[in-house]
């Protein structure tokens, strides 16, 4: 078999993830949906998230013809079509991974009648429906794309397309999770008073299909742009740094074939997935990671030896295969570490989040502080361990062993999703036995799940910002690439300028998301309030609220409010490339990224330790709930939603958009 | 006269403006000092501030003195000498300033009884003693030291003396002004209900005591190492640029005659400063700033015409007169966009401010949403001025260009700091008045300019940030200079290490400060708590608060809290040049500038209009004080103190001092 024709391994692990997609979507349909109450709620939500879906796709139809007639006209047509293909599967994924996790949550709920493993296995059968469309349909896009292409410079766009799709989903769904959650819990819980999903609250099924929409579709569409662009960027390098060797062909396709083995670990750990019923689920997720990174690694020492030359020197560094391999390990490692601070800074079994909860005892104000101060500090270590990876990676390998490093994270993409996944299932089975009013050991079991789930989700952010920063970066030195540049030198006042301009694009873009979530919310705390006063009998359970109502003003506001944010970061780095020149381009992209590095984990901490703190206290401490240190609390939990479940995530889309927007415009920049 | 004797300009200047400085000294302590009762109060300010102005030098002696040893034993006497000048004159300064501002309060207090033109005359000229002395020994000390050693490479630890004692006099002053304040206003006005300045509360004379020591002596060290730094660099630079003409004098001279025609300029500016009794006195202050910049740019055109040759070419740009001339306008318009800029954010009378107050109607969730949203967005702008200020300076007279505007910036700064420290005179005669029960037109009149007091210091905070940007961004050439790098390329994993690491210090170090607050503010509450227990009649007036112990427990929690964010700010640039080499530290001083810059602004503004939020609902809007909207704008405003009053001031402090070490170490680089 000929080197060139290797992709079709890519093409064949892509299908291979779809037909178990296929297979565990089976599996979860299977499964007893519940009562006909149960399936009513599961059914509004649905609709509901697919409805917004629906909406976003056809918002973002416009955005993408345009783009896809200039890349026409400015390039040529595989531009054009590659671009097209990023965008279509993108949203592909996210369709077919929410229509099945918006119906696995109320068999998950049914499951959890009878067992905790069940349930488990629904809700994470769920959730690696999407997991596996998301990598399984990036590594086939790409794979078949460089198959009729042959040129990597070509397939770039996909990414690009991608980066479109995920900026859109990131801000938007963003946008929705929260002005449905902040309207939900501000009228609900706060003013009348009654309980997280109660029924009676108009905006509970909105609150649901946020979940859905902001942790499922928009973590989705965010890793598989990650995904794509940091498979792209590596085979690019890949080309560069093996052009001497069979046409550069060892360096192209090792990314693919990473790729194809990550996939197939995540399928086989996929099945590690399962837990006793008296034993904490952690358990169970936490085998299918470290499953997944270990079997990967395996894997990759073996294609490395396989498919690079003995050692070839690059820019004054040997490559070798063993180098390589290290590179690729560091990516891995970092996957790990970056899991256990966020974790670290999170979890309200650890000092963080407790430091909060204790400084709520003097008022809210202290309990901002002392949030902002851990989210602050959290960024420290994470930046090192990504700094760490960045020197072992080049040390090892050149620059090849940077972008690899970055790919190798990408590997475990399949699985992280998964378990990313897994979190909205069990927080809507939860929510769908509350408003189904199902005996308690249901939500107790659910909630068991659900627990789980704010770790991984933490552990997925957390993944979600580190492997954004390194793809930032393998596609920071890809540009450098293809603009045919070999220093970018800040002593250069256009690039100094470039870097400040970069730098502030992030702190603009997290203000206008958070301004959205603000007027979003608005609205809906003004239809919650209007329902409760309007309908008769909605507060004795005997008048129907009216959830669609609710739904809408969530999808309005979010359509309308994604476009200002998402146009800033599409349109200043155009802006700057071609005002101020490809030198000024690289200081963009730098400043872009480390700046928006800082303040997505900044803010993702921040949001995580202060709801965190808010658990620990209704978990009995320190007076629990009620308490006025439990009304500190509550604040900033609602700080912390906006920063952790908008302006956070959609950071990582921004400082991706921004690359992949450089490799399109790079050859016309002087 | 030759050109090398013309440094005697600048030391005329210095002590032309230290003449002034005694005489506007004099004639403040010529004004009757007020009753008893007032002299009793002003008294116990003095002895507070002063005592902690001592102690912060002592603790700063042994540190002063390790460093002094080892640019000895490293460097040459001469390099170890400048370095001790330049922290003795930077605390000589702050010595000098604080004794005068905290007399010349009550003695506006007393002015203020029969004329608010007097009452204004009076703080002005205590706060111009500050500016003058700052701004004064500032030129002087670079001016002898030049003229002993020949030399602005060996003085430029002059530069490095003075940031060191900024550091910690902004770190230290930041964290016990807010101590103070949160002590005093979370016991006395919230738990027992007393007013501000109310003389039953024992934290009250620390609280004016940190006025004092945050905003005037922490902002004079601040201003007089930008002065130094942005002088030498300039000097640097100009060698550099000149240096095939008379052996670079022309450009070695020019930044040091732009310091003196500044100073000549401040001081005939100083007396445009009066007002008329019914006239709202900002109109006096902007006319001593307005002055300050025109007669300084009329001088500036002047000076080049006369010093520097027709046209030279340097690395690519023709360097002419009226290209310095551009880039010394460049530097004095960023001073008055970027002071207009922070009052629009901050200012209650604007949008921003008011829209957090109209937030706050909803509960201090969605005003701290509305906050940081602000803040984040303040950003833009500001960045975006000092971008444009880069490209002028530099387009019209290249890299000298970029160090003349910061020059130019500074060549304002005895102006700058005698506005900005008019405010804390104006803020303790206010606080004297309530304390000494003195007839309510003396507080209307000393809130009158208490309120514009409020204004300039905004204006000196967006000053302080963006002249520090700027001369970081000097520093950060002349380091490239001494380093001999004639690229910083941030293509090398190295550098871009450098720039993630240098990134990230700003948050970290702002997580320490404000950590540092809630830590020693634990502690004042907790002695005002005890006071009111203990001490009995102290709420009826019968009993004497212990005001000592809390001006103590302020003095030694900051000089303890002081301590880790200063070695953070010191230590890490050296382990990064050291295990990382010269391109790293080159990437570490332009992250460590850019993310600083940001998170400066951004605290700064969301803090200052927090506050202005606030102000503006006790003004009577949105329901006015006692209202659950207040209640939530209070929270707010706490929430900024520290923003703005410790972190944000400090990260000016950070920056800098990241450069002037990188000057210290550029030769043992490799």
């Amino acid at each position: 078999m000929h080197l060139s024709s290797y992709p079709f391994w890519g093409v064949g692990a892509g299908i291979l993830a779809l037909i178990f997609a296929v297979y565990f979507a089976s599996s979860v349909l299977k499964k007893n949906p519940g009562n006909a109450k149960m399936q009513e709620i599961s059914k509004a939500i649905q609709e509901g998230a697919m409805a917004f879906l629906n909406r976003e796709y056809r918002t973002l139809v416009p955005i993408v013809v345009v783009i896809f007639f200039i890349l026409w006209w400015g390039k040529q047509w595989p531009t054009a079509v590659s671009f097209l293909c990023g965008s279509l599967l993108s949203a592909v994924a996210g369709y077919i991974g929410m229509s099945i996790t918006t119906r696995a949550n109320t068999r998950t709920t049914e499951a959890a009648r009878t067992s905790l493993n069940k349930a488990l296995g629904v809700s994470f059968r769920g959730g690696a429906v999407m997991g596996l469309s998301v990598a399984g349909l990036g590594l086939l896009g790409v794979s078949i794309l460089y198959l009729i292409f042959k040129s990597p410079e070509i397939i770039n766009s996909f990414a690009f397309g991608a980066s479109a799709v995920a900026l859109f989903a990131r801000v938007g769904g963003g946008i929705y999770t929260k002005a449905a959650d902040v309207g939900a819990d501000l009228v609900g819980k706060v003013e009348a008073g009654i309980p997280e999903d109660d029924p009676r609250n108009p905006a509970t099924i909105a609150d649901n299909v946020g979940d859905n929409v902001g942790d499922t579709a928009g973590m989705g569409a965010d890793l598989f742009e990650s995904y794509a662009a940091s498979t792209i960027a590596a085979m690019l390098v890949g080309f560069t740094t093996y052009r001497t060797i069979s046409q550069g062909l060892p360096g192209v396709m090792l990314p693919l074939l990473l790729g194809a083995a990550g996939l197939v670990a995540t399928i086989i750990a996929a099945f590690f997935v399962r837990t006793g019923e008296n034993a904490n689920p952690q358990g169970a997720l936490n085998r299918g990671l470290w499953g997944t990174n270990i079997l990967t690694a395996i894997a990759a020492y073996g294609l490395v030896q396989w498919l690079l030359p003995a050692s070839i020197r690059v820019q004054g560094v040997t490559v070798t295969p063993n180098g390589v391999f290290v590179a690729i390990l560091a990516g891995l490692v970092v996957n790990v570490l970056i899991g256990l601070l966020t974790e670290y800074y999170t979890s309200n079994q650890k000092k963080p989040a407790q430091s909060i909860a204790k400084a709520s005892e003097t008022g809210a104000a202290t309990n901002i502080i002392a949030g902002l101060a851990i989210g602050l500090k959290s960024t420290a270590l994470p930046v090192l361990v990504i700094c760490a990876a960045i020197y072992v990676s080049f040390a090892s390998a050149g620059i090849f062993g940077i972008a690899m490093a970055a790919m190798a994270m990408l590997s475990t993409a399949g699985m992280v999703v998964a378990i990313d996944s897994f979190g909205p299932v069990a927080d809507n089975a939860g929510g769908i036995a509350e408003m189904a009013e199902l005996e308690p050991n249901v939500r107790k079991t659910t909630d068991k799940l659900d627990s789980v789930g704010n770790t991984t989700a933490a552990v997925a952010k957390g993944f979600a910002i580190g492997s954004a920063a390194l793809t930032a970066l393998a596609l920071f030195n890809a540009f450098a690439d293809l603009a045919h540049l070999r220093t970018i030198n800040i002593l250069v006042p256009k690039t100094i300028i470039g870097v400040f301009i970069g730098a502030a694009v992030p702190f603009l873009f997290s203000s206008f998301a958070m301004q959205a979530v603000g007027k979003a919310a608005f609205e809906m705390i003004g239809e919650v309030r209007r329902q409760f006063k309007e309908i008769p009998g909605i507060m004795e359970g005997t008048g129907k609220p009216d959830y669609r109502a609710c739904v809408d003003i969530s999808t309005k506001a979010a359509l309308r409010e994604m476009i200002v944010p998402g146009l800033l970061a599409v349109v200043t780095p155009i802006l700057v490339g071609f005002l101020l020149g490809k030198d000024a381009m690289g200081g963009y992209l730098a400043g872009g990224t480390v700046s928006g590095l800082l303040l997505a984990i900044f803010m993702a901490n921040a949001g995580g330790a202060w709801d965190n703190a808010k658990k620990y206290i209704e978990a009995g401490n320190l007076g629990g709930k009620g308490t006025p240190t439990h009304a500190a609390a509550v604040i900033g939990d609602t700080v912390g939603d906006p920063f952790k479940d908008t302006s956070g995530p959609s950071l990582n889309a921004l400082i991706k958009v921004m690359g992949t927007i450089s490799l399109i415009i790079a050859p016309f920049l002087h």
